[in-house]
């Protein structure tokens, strides 16, 4: 009886230890797949991989540059710091006892290129390194250019948070070695200011007219901005150099927009010879050389302020029957024995003419997808698909804006490198001051991932990141952004009490 | 004939002077209409008289304190001053020509009192002169204490706008003679962080705890905050300590509220003998002694951060039935020959003097149309009705707040001076920081005037303040507050594209 108890016990310790061993192996790999949901950084960085140790940050932390091609002349770096540690001391007073180890007292950025100007293609990797070794313990960023550095400083931030016992500041598992380059370098935002004028602090990437107003200072043409709602509702000159500087110094690009030759109705209020006619007041009158002239104009004084080397012409939604409905528009195109088509393909080219010789490159808009046929043709393509990046659908899901992927249907090396980037649009039919940031915020932050990180770290099913995607939400909420809750579509308002991750 | 013809030419004469001095009659009248209007404050001062004259404001405009008594110590006034010359100049970059006349180059500033302690019925008056004579061109501020000068200092500010043509801030419509004083004492807004919680950038006043969560710290019972959302929701004493001085040096005071012995719940999740039992937590448990050395804890840590004279204890919606239903409670009520109305009015009654033994006067909820009732029993009331002002409501339109009125019913003035004012109320189960200030803007301005401009200033009929409020709507928009459009009910989304002041 002994022999078989104790068979039996042998057998049951195996048995439970294989068991063990299951579950630990079962446990790790759930905890391995949730350690990365709990890597609280968004967008996800191309690598990351960090440790257990907890660190404190001093509230004094100070940045050097010991190892600097860089001069900062400009103050990019010195003021990005600095905001970066008002991010991390916001909310809460930091005023607990001073440890006596483990605390982070200073950073040390390293950016090999002098080069100060933001422009496309810019060279926006880092690596970021917070270790637990050394003496003064020093996190260490190290970046190609001073863009590449500011990223480094955003998602160093995204590491630290305001502990309630210690009311300190603190880092936990460290040591952190972190290496992160965009996947696109055309990661955009379209503000559309012309359907609701919206006030300066509120101007990211710009669609500035249309046909409801124009509310931007041209100085070569100046009753442009007659079309504005109001003689409160506009830009100045000075104005737009200030949102270029602003976001340059937090390595946005501005990009300019002006759609034509349709959605321009509002031209004509300052100069109703843009108008076909007095009662056919779309679009531009192609016939006129004043219309190109103005075109140039604009063009001219924007290549002052927006300095990004694309700008956007639009060329979409153009209803051609006020031309031919016009009779001097219509004995013009018969003169130049053209079609509306021809004449639209005339007015397109000879507008791309004007902004090529401003030094620009150009966009135009295109339609639904089309992106595997324009880079098959050799062209270069945004894409920025109305059925899932546009943020004024409410009813298109942050899902919806995760999974939305730029190279689809395109397969060929070669042309995948033709897709430049994307963009989510927020356009202004019925957003304002009062509701654009739950409008944008957290659907774009889906996009932005999409369009950062690496494909293979992307999740395919995107319920892997929504409480990562919560979490990020509610700092944005901590930071003063008024991002929307995740559940549910775009811009819902919280269904009910409970914590900030589960709205 | 030509008598005939002269004497209906003369007729004619007449009779058109006539009905030119009738249509100038007519026209003068709807102006004075208009320009009351067109005066663009809000909410309207006691009294304001204007001119027609164009003036400057200069973009260094500094102040000075001559003929001062108050010393500025804390820096209030100073603090303030520079706040609303940001204010002034944000948005838009000043750089025009500087004007050769009519440049307001300083604000002086009159404080009678050196008292700087912020209280329940500090006098807040002021007068506010902006001249077009002398030299140099100074702004006059008058006031009894620097409270009533910080309001002065926003009046003043409201008259100030960026003019697109000179590139200059302007004022219009010199000089100005404004007097002013706050109708009623009390001018509340509420602010629920229990629902969900708002990170410290949004709490103004403050319903801190209630079943859902607390998220304060109580150093006296440090397990009570065990019952925040989570570990990243909560405040801290240091946390309350700068919001209470942040709202001081802007003239607001906070008044701390904890709801008892009803919405409570969430004490429990430290404390669980607080519940009745653990299967029925709600009220508070009356029979223990405990329970009032928390409350008395909780308010003696109050003491040291809520200066303001009130403190909030709630006493609404209490279903005794977990009383009766415990039998260790039900043995308590039997043994003090309790039932439980008895034992409600027990727990207030002991509450309310633990409040005042810690130097607060109280204030407790009461039901709906109540106030006539109370001030016929000499009690103070602070009105704060359901139906009108409760902003989570969002189909309370601002008419409807504009036009609510405290002394409704209330004709006897002495029991009319018993009323201290009136509160809007923000409550928090279905908002949170990404919609809290669309949430509450408009519609708390409308109320305001309510509470702050003579009744005699208040037009019946709302829609004479329609445009009005627009304005100041846009104005809000401008300063970076999220002010929801005024058109419909509350937190609408702008409809359709167009002016700002027409959403």
């Amino acid at each position: 009886m002994k022999r078989r108890i104790s068979y039996h016990l042998a057998n049951m310790a195996q048995a439970l230890s294989l068991g063990l061993l299951l579950a630990f192996l079962a446990i790790q790999s759930c905890i391995a797949i949730e350690l990365t949901d709990h890597i609280d950084l968004w967008p996800m960085p191309t690598s990351v991989s960090h440790g257990t140790q907890r660190l404190y940050v001093s509230k004094d932390i100070t940045m050097s540059m010991e190892g600097s091609t860089y001069p900062d002349g400009k103050g990019i770096l010195k003021d990005a710091f600095q905001r970066v540690v008002d991010l991390i001391k916001l909310n809460h007073v930091v005023d607990g006892a001073n440890p006596s180890s483990f605390v982070l007292t200073g950073v040390n950025v390293v950016v090999h290129s002098p080069e100060d100007e933001l422009k496309f293609g810019v060279d926006e990797s880092y690596n970021l390194s917070v270790p637990t070794a050394g003496y003064p313990l020093r996190v260490q960023i190290e970046a190609q250019t001073v863009f590449g550095a500011l990223h480094a400083l955003q998602t160093f931030s995204q590491l630290c948070y305001f502990d309630f016992t210690s009311k300190l500041i603190e880092l936990i598992s460290a040591p952190w070695r972190i290496s992160d380059t965009p996947r696109f370098p055309y990661r955009g935002l379209l503000i559309d200011t012309s359907r609701h004028y919206l006030p300066v602090t509120n101007v990211l990437h710009w669609h500035i007219v249309d046909a409801q107003s124009f509310p931007i200072e041209i100085p070569s043409y100046p009753k442009l901005w007659n079309g504005s709602y109001s003689f409160s509702e506009r830009y100045t000159t000075s104005d737009a150099v200030d949102i270029v500087r602003y976001a340059e110094n937090r390595g946005v690009n501005v990009m300019a927009e002006i759609d034509v030759p349709g959605h321009a109705l509002s031209w004509g209020v300052g100069y109703p010879s843009l108008w076909p006619s007095d009662s056919c007041k779309e679009p531009l009158d192609v016939s006129n050389n004043f219309t190109f002239g103005v075109i140039d104009g604009i063009l001219s004084d924007f290549s002052k302020v927006f300095k990004f080397k694309f700008v956007h012409l639009g060329g979409d939604e153009v209803n051609t029957s006020c031309w031919t409905a016009t009779p001097h528009i219509k004995k013009w195109l018969d003169d130049n024995q053209m079609n509306v088509s021809d004449a639209y393909r005339y007015f397109v080219l000879r507008s791309q003419k004007l902004a090529i010789s401003h030094g620009y490159d150009v966009i135009n808009w295109l339609g639904e997808d089309v992106a595997p046929k324009v880079v098959a043709a050799g062209l270069r393509c945004i894409v920025s698909n109305q059925d899932k990046w546009y943020l004024d659908h409410l009813d298109a899901t942050w899902e919806g804006f995760y999974t939305n992927e730029p190279l689809k249907g395109i397969d060929d090396p070669e042309q995948q490198s033709l897709v430049i980037g994307g963009e989510v649009c927020m356009w202004g039919e019925q957003i304002d001051a009062s509701d654009i940031e739950q409008t944008i915020w957290p659907r774009a932050a889906a996009a932005a991932e999409r369009l950062w990180t690496p494909i293979e770290k992307i999740a395919e099913d995107p319920r892997l990141v929504t409480s990562r995607l919560a979490r990020f939400r509610c700092l944005l909420n901590q930071r003063g952004v008024a991002a929307a809750p995740v559940a549910g579509y775009g811009r819902t308002a919280p269904y009910e009490p409970g914590p900030c991750v589960r709205q």
